[in-house]
């Protein structure tokens, strides 16, 4: 079995349309509110909860507790069949996005990686694979919005060897 | 017609529950997710948009481009009778909060002021009187997790004169 190392991109909204939104301000649709005090980037990301009820949209935080090294192996990616998955990150950090189209198997070819400015939220559509949440750094926090409710809201796909080595 | 000031204490979860969700780690509930790489503090806030659809779930940046001095005399509340709406800064400032009960009419005497801490977001529930998003310094900028859809989702009341300014 063949490595296919996989290199990080810098995180725009184009590129990643296909996986998501990339929620920040930059080329994003504005207008003032409250008498022209504040700009409002507006509905930079859809959340998808399907049926509320019983589904809704909670907000959440996340803390690492450990961070990974670079070069990392790719051990699975797994999807969120029923919502969409929304993080922003609390700490100007740089964060790695891993995702791979939709559909019931993923193909190592079509395995695409980015890496955020530090300012950038991003919201994985809702059947979207993608890497569980990590940090290069510890005690890294996101704010996370997604779905609360019933129903089995999360598949892995486990890759069974080293097909995919994450690398800046 | 007599100005009351009012203070703002700081921000708390119980304190604030009339009115609202505070959305931080200190004491709330969490586990560990991705095999205890990550510390989940898990449905912070409850996101509420009434039937969706035809409404849904946005997430949008606000970055403020004047900030206002203290003492600030508070000319409106305003209430959103559709949807609940969440504020979490991104730069690690304060923020002040005015809220009062929901009602037809918002009483003087009936109106509390916060101070976040600058790592707290706040999430206000459906109907909740506050003051228009206001900030201390320019150029802050708050993630908002509210409502997109069709309807009146903004009722004002103005106060006539000086019956409120806040301060710290």
């Amino acid at each position: 079995m063949s490595t296919r190392v996989l290199k990080a991109m810098p995180l725009d909204r184009e590129t990643f349309s296909p996986y998501g939104d990339v929620i920040e301000t930059d080329g994003a649709a504005q207008f003032g509110i409250n008498a022209g005090t504040i700009r409002r980037f507006h509905d930079l990301a859809t959340v998808d909860v399907g049926e509320a009820p019983p589904a809704r949209v909670a907000i959440s935080i996340t803390r690492s507790l450990q961070c990974i090294t670079l070069p990392y192996r790719i051990p699975l990616l797994e999807r969120h069949p029923l919502g969409s998955q929304a993080f922003f990150p609390l700490d100007h950090e740089p964060v790695l996005i891993v995702v791979a189209s939709p559909g019931n198997k993923v193909s190592p070819g079509d395995v695409k990686a980015f890496l955020t400015n530090g300012r950038q939220g991003f919201n994985y559509h809702r059947g979207v694979w993608h890497l569980p949440l990590i940090t290069l750094k510890v005690a890294q926090e996101m704010l996370v919005i997604d779905r609360e409710g019933p129903g089995n809201n999360c598949e892995e796909f486990i890759f069974a060897g080293d097909e995919l080595v994450l690398d800046l």
